[in-house]
C-alpha cells in the first residue's frame, strides 16, 4: 500500500467510529424509560446537566474568544502562523462535542438502565455498556476526524497553495501546526474536568454531609434537594470529564508521535504509524464491543470477566495487527517500533492492575486499611494517605520501563530522535485501545446514577441489587480505566515535553535566533524550573480541594435552608427545590475554575519569559514526574478509602452505622475530591502545559530573560 | 591575613562553641530540680530516653559496623582511598555524640525549667533556652572540629605522607575525601530522625487514642501508662533527631561548598570561604544569645520579639562580618560571592516566615482551617491537606530566587562551576545563624516536657500557665526552625548534587574511564531517575507513616491491657508500669527504621547499576524536587492542624470537648507522623541520598549497565 493511501485508514476509522457509536445510540434510545417517576427523575438528571454543560460553553465560549483574538494577535506579529488560532477553536470545538454527545447519552441511558434490570443483569449490562461505549467511540471517532481533517487540509495547503517541495520541510510545517490544535483540547478538557470535578463532589460531598450526616437520611433519597445535584455531578464529571481528558491525551499522543516522527527523519511514514495505529485501535475497540457478553443471571466476576474480554480482546488483535502496521510502514529495520507499541499497550493494563490491586476490597490493601476503622478517623486518614504514596512505587517503575524500553527498541542508543519518536508511540500503542476502555469506564457512573434512579423510583429491591452489581463492577473498571488516564498523561506528557524540544529547534533553525539548549539538570534555570513544576500539582490541587470544600458548604447551606423553610419536606408531601442545588454546584464550579485555569495556561509563558526556554524545559518536566506521582496517589487513596467503606458497608467490621463505618465515611469524604477533582485534573495540568509551552514557544523564544 | 592561618578560625570556633556550651551546661546543672515528684518525673524521662539512645546506638552501631566493611571492601578494590571508612565512622561518631549530649542536657533541663517557671517566666526561658544552645552549639562545635580535623589531617598526608605537589590537585583530594565522611552524619541522621520520629509519635498518638479519646483522662494524667514514652519522644525526636537533621546539613554544606570551591578553581581560598563563615556564625550565635532577655512577667509576643532579636541580631551580625570574610578570601573581583551569603541568609528567614504564616493561628490560614471542624473531621482534613499543598508554592519560588541569584552573582554566568559554588555559599550562609536557629528550636520540646512534668507533678496552675507560654511560643520558633531546616536541605542537597558530578568527572579524569555526561532531563535514564526519585519521598513517607501506625496500635494494645489488669490505676491508687510502653516504642522504632534506611541507601547504588550515573543525577533531583515539596506540605499541614486545635482549644469555635474540637483532633492525631515523622526524615533522605550516591560513585561508574 502506498503510504498517502493507507492513510486513509484515519479517516475511515473515525466515520466508521462514529457510524458505530449512532447505531448503539440508536439500540439505547429504543430502551424503555420505565415508570412515569423514572421519567420524570431521568428528566430532571438531564436537564440539570445540559443547563450545566450549557454554562460551562457559555463561560468556556468566552475563554475561547479571548484566547483567540490573543493567538490572532501573536500570528499577526509572526510568532505562528494563521491556521494556530482556527487549530485551537476546532481542537476545544471537537473535545467539547465529545464530552456533550457522551453525557447526552450517559443522562438518557440512567433511567433505561434501571428498567433494564428490571428484566436481568445482562440486560441492564447492556444497556449501560452500550451507553458506555458510545462515549468512547465518539471520543476517538472526533478525535481522529479532527486530525485527519488538519492533516489533509494541511497537506493540501503545503502542496497546492504555498508548495513546500522539500517532504521533510513540508510535514514538518504540518505536524508543527497539528501540534497547536491540542492547545484546544487541552483547554477544554481542563475545564471540564476541573468544573465537572468540583460540581460532582460539592454536589455528593455536600449532599452526604448535610443529608447523611446531620439529617440522618439515606443516600439517593428524594428528600434531600441535593440528590439531584449529586447526579448530575456524576454525568458532568465523571463521563464528560472523563471524556475530554481522554480524548486529549488520545490527540496529543497521535499528534505528538507524528511531530516526533518527523523529527526523526521519517518523513510521511513518522506520521501514518501513530494515525493508522488509532484507525486499527477503533477497529479492534468495536469487536471488543461485541466480546462483551454475560448470561442473565452472572455474578460479579463473571461481569468482570465478560468486560475484561472486551478490553484484553482488543489489545490482543491490536497487539497483533500493529506488528503488520508497522512493518508495512516502517520497514522490517525499523520493527523495533513495533515492540515499543507492545511495552505501551502493556504497560497500561499493568498499570491498571496495581491500580486494582490498591483499591479493590478483595485484595489486602484495602482491607487492611478498613481494619485502621477501628481506632477512628484519624488512623484510617493515615492509613489511607499511606497506602496512595506506598501504590506510586510501581507505576513509576513500569512507566520507566516503558520508556526505556520503547527508546531503546526503537533505536535510540544511535539516534536520539528515533528513541524520542518510540516513546511517543508507547503511549499511542497505550490510548490504542481507548475506545473500549473507555466504555468500560464511562458505564460505571451509568449503573452508579440507575441504581439512584432505582431507590428514588422506589423499584423492587432485586432491581437495585442489579444496579449496585453493576455499579460496584464499574468502580473495579473505573479503577483500570483511572490507570490508564494517568499512565498515559505521562507518556503523552513526555511526548510533547520532546515535540516542544523539536518545535525549538526547528524555530532556531527557521529563525536564526541565538539560543542553545542546555537542559541539563545542573543548568539552574531548568533546576528552578524543576522546582516550580514540581510545586504546580500541589498547588493546583490545593485550590481544586479547596473550591469543593467551599462549594460543598454552599450546598450545605442551601440544604439546611430547604429543610427548615420548606414545609412537608421531610415528611415526603412537599417537593425539594432540585434545582436551586444544580444551579449552586454550577455556578461554583464556572466561578472556581478560573483561577487553576488561570495558573495552567499563564505558568509556561511566566516562566519562559523569566527562565528561558531550559527553564520550561525543567517546568514541564518537575510538573510531570511531581503529577504523575501525585495523581495515582490521590486516584489510589481516593479509591481505597471508598472501597474500604463499602467493605464495611457490606457488613464486616461492624457494618452500617457502627463506629468503624462513620471513621470509615471519614475517608471517604476526603477522598471524594482526591480522585474525582484534583486527582484526575492533574493529568491535564501536565498536558495543558505542554501544549501551551508549544504554542506560546516562538513567542517565549524571542522574549525572555535568560537564553 | 594569609590562607592557612585564617583557616584557624574554624577549629578555634569549634572550641568556643564547644566551651560556651560547656558552661551553659553547668549554668542549667546548678538550678534547683524542683520537688521530690518532679525528681522522680524527670528522672524516668531522662532514664526512658538513655535507654532508647542506647539501644539505637547500639542498633546503629551494627550498620555500622557493616558499613565499615563493605567500604573497607571498596577501598580495597580501588573504588575508595582509605580514608573513607574512617571518615565515614567520625561523621557518624560526631553525628551521635551531638545528639546524645543534646538530649543529655535537655532531659536534665525539663524539671529544672518547670521548677524555674515556679519564680517567674523569665527564669523559666532562660533555663529552657540556655538548654536548646546547649545543642544548637553542640552541633556546631562538632560539626566544625569533625571537618577541622579532616581538613588538617588530609593536608598533612598530602604534604607529608603522599606528597601532591600541584595546589589544585592536592586539595581536590582533601575535598574528595572529607565528601565521604557526610555520609556517616547523614546515616545516623537518618536513624535520629527516622527512630525517633516514629518512636515519639507512635507514643503520642497511642497515649491519645487510648487516654484521651477512651478513657477521657486528660493530657500528660499520670495514670496513662504511655505519659512517660510520650515525654522521651519529645527528647528522642524533636531534639535529638533535630540535631543530627542539621548537624547533617551544616556538615554537608560546608563540604559540598568546599569541595565545588575547588572545582571553580578557587583552590584553598574556595575552602577557606565556607569554614571561616561558619567560624563567624559560631561567634555571632554566641553574641545572640546574649541578646535573649525577657522583662520577668512579659506577655508572649515580648518573649518572641526576645527571641527575634538574638536570631536577627545574629544574622545581621553575619551578614556584616561576611562580607569581610569574602573580600579578603576572595577579593574584591569576588565579592559577588558575598550576596550569595546573603540571598541564602534571607532566604531561610523567608521561608520560616512563611511557616509561620501559614501554621500561626494569629493568622487566616489557620484560623481559616479551625473553621472547617464546624462541618466535621472530613472537612478539617481536606482543609489542613490543601492548606499544605498551597503553602508550598512561596518557598518553592524563595528557593528558586536563592538559587538563581548566588548562582549568577558568583559569576555563574560565564563560569559554571563558579555559579555552582555560589548556591553552595548560600547553603552556609543559610546554616551560619545554626547555632542560634537550633537554639530556639530545641528549647521547644524542653518546655513542652516541662510543661508536662508540671502537670504531673500537681504544681500550681499558674507554673503550667507559664510552661504552657513558653511550649506555645516553642510551637512559633519551631516552625521557623523546620523552615530552616527543609530550604536549607534543599540547597544543601543541590549543592551535594553539583558535588557529585564533579566527582564524577574528577574520577573520569583520573581513572580515564569512558563515560560522558548527558544529564539532560531528555535523555531516558535521566527521565526515569527523575521518576524514580520523584517516587522516593512518598514511598518514604508512607512507609514511615505506616510505621507510626503501627507502633501506636501496640501502645494502644498495651496502656487498654494495663488499664484492665493494675487494679487502681484509674482511682490513683497503683503506678502504671511507664518502662514498657518505653519499651514498646524502642523496639518498634528500632524494627521499623530499617526498611526505609535501606531503601535510601540502596536506591543511588541499584539506580546507579541499572540507569548509570546520568540516571543518578536524574533521581537525586527528582527526590531533591519531590522531597522539598513534600517535606513543606508536611511540615506545614501538621502543624496548622496542631494549632488549630490548640485555637480550639483556648475557647474559639466551641471550645474543649466540642464537636468542633473533636474534629480538630482527629485532623492533629493525622498531623502528628506528617510533621514530626515523614516530613523531616525526607530532609535527610534527600540528602543522604547524594551522600551515598557520593560514596558509591566510582563503583557505579564501573558497574553500570547504561554508561
Amino acid at each position: 500500500m502506498s503510504s498517502l493511501t493507507s492513510l486513509i485508514l484515519a479517516p475511515a476509522g473515525s466515520i466508521i467510529a462514529l457510524a458505530f457509536a449512532g447505531y448503539l445510540i440508536r439500540a439505547v434510545m429504543k430502551q424503555e424509560e420505565g415508570t412515569e417517576e423514572m421519567k420524570k427523575i431521568s428528566l430532571a438528571v438531564r436537564k440539570g446537566a445540559s443547563a450545566y454543560l450549557r454554562r460551562q460553553y457559555t463561560g468556556v465560549g468566552g475563554f475561547f474568544a479571548v484566547m483567540f483574538v490573543i493567538l490572532l494577535l501573536l500570528a499577526s506579529f509572526g510568532y505562528l502562523t494563521f491556521f494556530v488560532p482556527f487549530a485551537f477553536l476546532t481542537g476545544g470545538f471537537f473535545s467539547g462535542l465529545s464530552g456533550f454527545i457522551g453525557m447526552k447519552v450517559a443522562t438518557s441511558a440512567n433511567a433505561r438502565t434501571a428498567n433494564a434490570c428490571r428484566y436481568g443483569l445482562n440486560k441492564g449490562l447492556r444497556v449501560a455498556f452500550n451507553s458506555g461505549a458510545v462515549m468512547g467511540l465518539v471520543v476517538v471517532g472526533l478525535g481522529l476526524l479532527d486530525i485527519s481533517f488538519w492533516f489533509y487540509f494541511l497537506n493540501w495547503f503545503y502542496t497546492s497553495v504555498q508548495p513546500i517541495a522539500a517532504d521533510a520541510e513540508r510535514y514538518a510545517n504540518i505536524t508543527s501546526a497539528m501540534l497547536t490544535f491540542g492547545m484546544g483540547a487541552s483547554s477544554m478538557a481542563l475545564f471540564a474536568r476541573v468544573g465537572g470535578g468540583i460540581f460532582t463532589k460539592a454536589a455528593d460531598v455536600g449532599a452526604d454531609l448535610v443529608g447523611k450526616v446531620e439529617a440522618g437520611i439515606p443516600e439517593d433519597d428524594p428528600r434531600n434537594p441535593a440528590v439531584i445535584a449529586d447526579n448530575v455531578g456524576d454525568n458532568v464529571g465523571d463521563v464528560a470529564g472523563m471524556g475530554a481528558d481522554l480524548y486529549e491525551s488520545y490527540v496529543g499522543s497521535i499528534i505528538s508521535s507524528s511531530a516526533l516522527g518527523v523529527a526523526a527523519g521519517l518523513g510521511l511514514n513518522g506520521i501514518i504509524v501513530p494515525m493508522t495505529m488509532a484507525a486499527v485501535g477503533v477497529l479492534a475497540s468495536i469487536v471488543g464491543t461485541f466480546l462483551v457478553r454475560s448470561s442473565e443471571e452472572a455474578n460479579q466476576s463473571a461481569l468482570l470477566a465478560a468486560l475484561r474480554k472486551g478490553t484484553y480482546g482488543s489489545s490482543l488483535l491490536i497487539a497483533i495487527l500493529s506488528y503488520f502496521l508497522i512493518r508495512n510502514a516502517l520497514g522490517p529495520e525499523r520493527i523495533g517500533v513495533y515492540f515499543a507499541v507492545l511495552s505501551g499497550l502493556i504497560a497500561g493494563n499493568m498499570i491498571g492492575l496495581c491500580t486494582e490491586y490498591f483499591t479493590s476490597d478483595t485484595y489486602t490493601p484495602t482491607k487492611n486499611l478498613a481494619g485502621t476503622s477501628e481506632t477512628g478517623a484519624a488512623t484510617i486518614i493515615i492509613g489511607g494517605l499511606s497506602l496512595g504514596m506506598l501504590s506510586t512505587a510501581l507505576p513509576v517503575i513500569i512507566v520507566g520501563a516503558a520508556v526505556l524500553i520503547s527508546y531503546f527498541v526503537s533505536g535510540g542508543a544511535s539516534n536520539f530522535s528515533a528513541g524520542l519518536y518510540g516513546v511517543g508511540i508507547s503511549a499511542v500503542g497505550m490510548l490504542s485501545t481507548l475506545g473500549i476502555t473507555l466504555a468500560t469506564d464511562a458505564y460505571g457512573p451509568i449503573a452508579d446514577n440507575a441504581g439512584g434512579i432505582a431507590e428514588m423510583a422506589h423499584l423492587p429491591e432485586e432491581v437495585r441489587q442489579r444496579t449496585d452489581a453493576l455499579d460496584s463492577l464499574g468502580n473495579t473498571t473505573a479503577a483500570t480505566g483511572k490507570g490508564f488516564a494517568i499512565g498515559s498523561a505521562a507518556l503523552t506528557a513526555l511526548a510533547l515535553i520532546a515535540a516542544y524540544t523539536d518545535e525549538i529547534t526547528g524555530l532556531v533553525q527557521r529563525t536564526g535566533i541565538n539560543f542553545t539548549f542546555n537542559t541539563s539538570i545542573l543548568n539552574p534555570p531548568v533546576l528552578v524550573g524543576l522546582f516550580i513544576g514540581g510545586m504546580l500539582p500541589f498547588l493546583f490541587s490545593a485550590l481544586t480541594m479547596q473550591a469543593v470544600g467551599r462549594a460543598a458548604q454552599g450546598i450545605v447551606m442551601e440544604v439546611r435552608r430547604q429543610f427548615k423553610e420548606i414545609k412537608g419536606l421531610m415528611e415526603g408531601t412537599a417537593e425539594a427545590d432540585y434545582a436551586s442545588c444544580v444551579d449552586i454546584c454550577t455556578k461554583a464550579a464556572q466561578k472556581e475554575m478560573v483561577l487553576p485555569a488561570l495558573i495552567a495556561i499563564a505558568s509556561p509563558i511566566v516562566v519562559g519569559m523569566l527562565l528561558g526556554v531550559n527553564g520550561v524545559v525543567g517546568m514541564l518536566a518537575g510538573a510531570a514526574v511531581c503529577g504523575f506521582v501525585m495523581a495515582i496517589m490521590m486516584a489510589n487513596a481516593g479509591g481505597a478509602w471508598d472501597n474500604a467503606k463499602k467493605y464495611i458497608e457490606s457488613g464486616h467490621l461492624g457494618g452500617k452505622g457502627s463506629e468503624q463505618h462513620k471513621a470509615a465515611v471519614v475517608g471517604d469524604t476526603v477522598g471524594d475530591p482526591f480522585k474525582d477533582t484534583s486527582g484526575p485534573s492533574i493529568n491535564i495540568l501536565i498536558k495543558l502545559l505542554s501544549m501551551v509551552s508549544i504554542v506560546f514557544a516562538n513567542f517565549v523564544l524571542n522574549n525572555s530573560l535568560f537564553k
